[in-house]
């Protein structure tokens, strides 16, 4: 019964009789409010993929980040709240320049992606402007994609980073309001050994069957980390080109 | 329904079960109560006009400040509490300030936007009055109108911040109670290749068209940062000028 | 509705849903509460005159301070919680004092204004004795009339305060439980031209229409600051001479 | 509408529609179930009285103190919250020695009234107990009656402080349960000319008309501070003798 | 009404409409749900009699402690909350001990009352556990019996103090669940002249008369301070003794 | 009223009309949740019996701990939140080796139990982790049985402590589920002059009776101090001859 | 009655009428909606093995951690809220630890459970990130299965901790959503001889039985600590050999 939930739910930190803490599942659901991302691992990188909101042609679209770099071999894609990511994107970045500076080697994905989901549980205890934790839970979501070099090995991984501090490792992973319709797409498309090249294209076919608005190279970004080639975000001409592969 | 709506909205900084957070929604609302301001991008400068509100005629027009200067590179518009405004003004003052004594460069629009954003979004985590953090969202839209140098180019840009902490980028913005019509103005009539003169007029009477009272020179404030010249606050005089123009 | 309303308006620093913040507005309405004041700008100078409530015959009126000494420069009157007013021109007296010892310049009225604005704007911000800032918004309206100095020059200038921290600069300004009528009656005669003399004329005039007692030189305080004269209280004789002027 | 009312009266520190903080004026109410307190000022000096309420005969009524000195030339009467009041009292004291300390010579009876005013204003504003502030209104009026000595001149004055932090001087004033009609016959009968001992005689009248139970030397306490006498509690004796005339 | 009474009682701290603080008298309801007390002074000295409510006959009755001893010269009996009571009797037993130590002389037993009373007063303010004060008033009533000393005068007296913080002196006294009958058994046969024996049989036979069970020298303690011998404690036989003395 | 009850008893530190402290009683309601314990007490020594509720015959009765040495001559059981136990155990035995440190000799079991119920009603009051005090009460309800030693005479005895902070000594008590049948059973039967191992019948016959498993060597757990044998837990066996005895 | 419920539990430390604290109750429902963990020790060693929820064929169940190594000597697996579950392993890592560099032996697998439930206990006390404390309850259980060493003798054991804080051994145990079915196969099929590879066998065929999903050895977790052999995780190919032996 709705009345019931409600005496629970606006409490950060109570369960309820059920056993759970509703403020994190809105928190999840104000991930689902926000522009779809995708991430798609392959043997030769990892690509991701985000949508961008132009509700305004006089909006300068580029204005609009979706897509950062954590680390020369780590890249993170959003989506939910904009104010809440930039804290746990900070963080990522500190924590990995400080591992760098302590063991002069690159921090592994999964550890960056441990670091900010051990932060985003902080909510409500305590919370301080300095350590960057909150009253509530963080209302984003995170899809962390990167390569990690074990020795000679090159590894690229994919991780995503839900309100709950739950991290779980993917192939493929959809999230944010057109995440349900995207995540079916990419399990059924989605193939261990396909090309780089596929992937880009998987994961553009993916946005633009998901997106409200015609897709063009304005109202994406889209970035790769790959094994042999560091962080790099798409140019308008690169977006293009496979928006026009689309089409063929 | 709105009686479930109004459960959640008195907290600051709790999610309603869809997901959203009332208190940064009603503060953007605070700002559909203020005075209509216009900034207008052209290749030669940013032209910025907000509209005074005089309550009595015994009121002295001139100690009204709806528009301050950051640096003598950025100028600042402002919607909504006055009260609100002042705070962030005096941050971006002194992050344009810190900046430039730390680099010896002028800081860029756009650092100095987030600069101000940050301290937006700290709302209600441990509010102190050193940091000037709130215990409640900043209910105050501002523009930031300015010009970037890099190396011996000079481009003028024009930045919008809400309430959530968001900035974007804009050729042409309105913001306040006439912003919805202003706006669908500016999208009709803005031209990127527009000359600095023809966006003086497109401001004032985009204004002329939203505003409750007749338009005179008393009870609007024009500034304008250009390529070739710093802040300047437009006299009563070169206000009247353009407002001849209109009439032309 | 009234009933959606009182949702929002005891949280002293809660946006309701129209973007509102009622605390500051019922703060305002306690100077609806108070007793009239009234300040006038001349060339010459500025008057200030303000009406005493005598509620027992046992009283002695003297002991009802409604207008102080800020600065020899700057006089100020008091409309609302008489307590609040205190903490705030004790805070206007001490800014006026540091800058004095800083600059060996007397302090502008704007910006004694401004520094006891900023102090009304910080209430619910952590607030603490020691900085003055409170848990409400403070519960009175003040009238700084004062002269500054540029040069040789000398300017009478007389600002009008507000709960909200709002500052506005006024040729003449009424305040309090009669303001409405008395801001007619001024809007009416006042002429930037106008003597000092017809000024004072005109301030006892009009506070005489709102008050419900009948006007005597017991039951209102009257203050001058000008050009070529410091701070100086009106005595009895000074205050029946003029009433007397009212009867010619 | 009293159930309107109800929602803002708990708030210490909130204001209601209407601009009225209600805790104050409840703590107002609490005086007026205290004890009848009475002074008056002569130009000998100042006589005040107070009612003891003797619930039982086995109680002592001398251990029930309501007249104490704050120093020896100005007297204290209280009504309302006893409790409240020796915080009070105890501010009063520590002003006026430390006056005397610093300066030699003695406070004055509106310096010290006014200190006691600026502690019971303070609450609600981080209440601490080394500060002497409180959470709630302090729920206490007093009376303060003394001699101010300027040159060789004496000046017996009488002071009226309540739970906002306002103070008026006063010729004659009467506070707690019995005020309204004691303060109506003190009005009838006041005169600015009148000899000590009439004055005597008028707070015992006085007091002997709004006391429910017979007045005798046992439930009244009678100070005084004259021009030429310090500080005097009266004994039963001088009492008894002051009753006798009243049956004159 | 009722339902508005609910409204203010349970804020420690909070007025209601007519001025009264509830949860101090309530507290004092506390202390008439507490065993019955009496104590009764006579000039050669003060007597105490506490009632036992031994619910169990496996229980020991003496280590129920109703009465204790706060310094050689005087005794204290309590009604209502045991735990604290404790708090209060330490406090008590500090001052007293910290007065010996400083001036080398017994504390006045009106002194040891006000300081306990000092401690009572300050709930709500701050708790902490150093100093013993706390969130809501101390829900005991206490009885000070002593004999206090001026040069070779010995003074038997005795003083009672409720969860107000009010202390009054008393020539007999009743607190707790029988203090309505019992005081005005006290009230008639009291007489201040009467024999210390007298006061024995006085105080136990008003304490037979209101408990529920029978008296016996296992469920009364009786303690006595007198002019010329210190704090005692009576055994079983000396109870027993005065028991037997009723019944002649 | 129920109704009315309810809004008392929240809070934990707040009186009821009647002058009740709910949050207390709800904790004594807590210990009736509990297993039950019996201690009975004898010229020779103490004894104590718990119940263990077995509630999967894979657990290990031997992991629940329903009874804990403090000292060699102190044994403490326990009925009620085992975590709540284990904080004022805690206590318990610092307090008994800290007197042991200092005076060289072992605390008496009442001052020990003392120490705890100090702790036990400091509840509300400024809780934190190192003083070990907490915002509620402790919901655990505590037998102390032990031997005192005067010179060279040993006194066993008993003390029972509750979530009030109340202590009193028994000869015989039993706490928790069972509580109220067993005690009256003790009442009935128990003799001060019975020998120690008729009160080991009596303890383990009396559990039989309220328990609602059959009792077994594993579902009971017995100890004793004795004046002549420091603290003993019964062993399996040990506890099968009592029970042996009890069907004879 | 549910509504009379209601009141109470939200508060994390506030007792119902009848004792209960609920938050703690609903933490415990928390649980019921983890993944099952099931604990089986025999005289070789402990086994525990934990399903693992598989919602997508896209996720790597690798990245889902349910079982962790505390210790060479200890494992410890996990149901309910993952985030709280890292704070408790955490915190019994570093103990293990810390006890191992104090005392140069390894820390018994009783302390390690003791110690990790004393951090469970403390909610709502105080609550700071760095003594890892909360605002609310743990909503995990943990099975801890380890070998002791006690001189040369190796003993197995495994621990359950609940929310709680109350920590008991078990032979078998079984948590999580399955818990209930699962406990009761353990009970009847559990036998204290039964040889380890039984014991996998038991622990994978009961968790099979309670699974929604088919068992195989992608989404089950297995580990063991044996008397002879350290901390093991089983690799995919021992998870499948032990299925393969279901079959059979």
């Amino acid at each position: 019964m709705f009345l019931t939930r409600s005496e629970y739910d606006r409490g950060v930190n109570t369960f309820s009789p059920e056993g759970r803490i509703f403020q994190v599942e809105y928190a999840i659901e104000a991930i689902k409010l926000g522009s779809t991302a995708i991430g798609i691992q392959t043997k030769e990188g990892v690509i991701i993929a985000v949508e961008k909101r132009i509700t305004s042609p006089l909006m300068d679209p580029s204005s609009i980040e979706k897509i950062v770099e954590i680390d020369s071999h780590i890249a993170c894609a959003m989506s939910g709240l904009t104010a809440d990511a930039r804290t746990l994107i900070e963080r990522a970045r500190v924590e990995a320049q400080n591992y760098w500076f302590t063991y002069n080697e690159p921090m592994s994905v999964e550890s960056v992606t441990q670091a900010v989901c051990n932060l985003a549980m902080q909510f409500g205890e305590g919370e301080d402007a300095e350590s960057g934790s909150m009253s509530r839970p963080f209302g984003v979501a995170l899809l962390f994609a990167g390569v990690d070099t074990e020795g000679t090995d090159k590894r690229p991984v994919l991780y995503h980073a839900d309100p709950s501090g739950t991290f779980i490792r993917f192939d493929a992973k959809a999230i944010g309001s057109g995440s349900q319709g995207a995540q079916s797409t990419l399990q059924e498309k989605y193939d261990a050994t396909m090309s780089f090249a596929d992937a880009e294209t998987l994961a553009l076919s993916t946005l633009k069957q998901v997106m409200e608005e015609v897709i063009t190279s304005k109202n994406v970004e889209v970035a790769a980390v790959k094994a042999d080639k560091p962080f790099h975000l798409y140019s308008k001409e690169e977006v293009e080109a496979i928006l026009q592969r689309l089409e063929e």
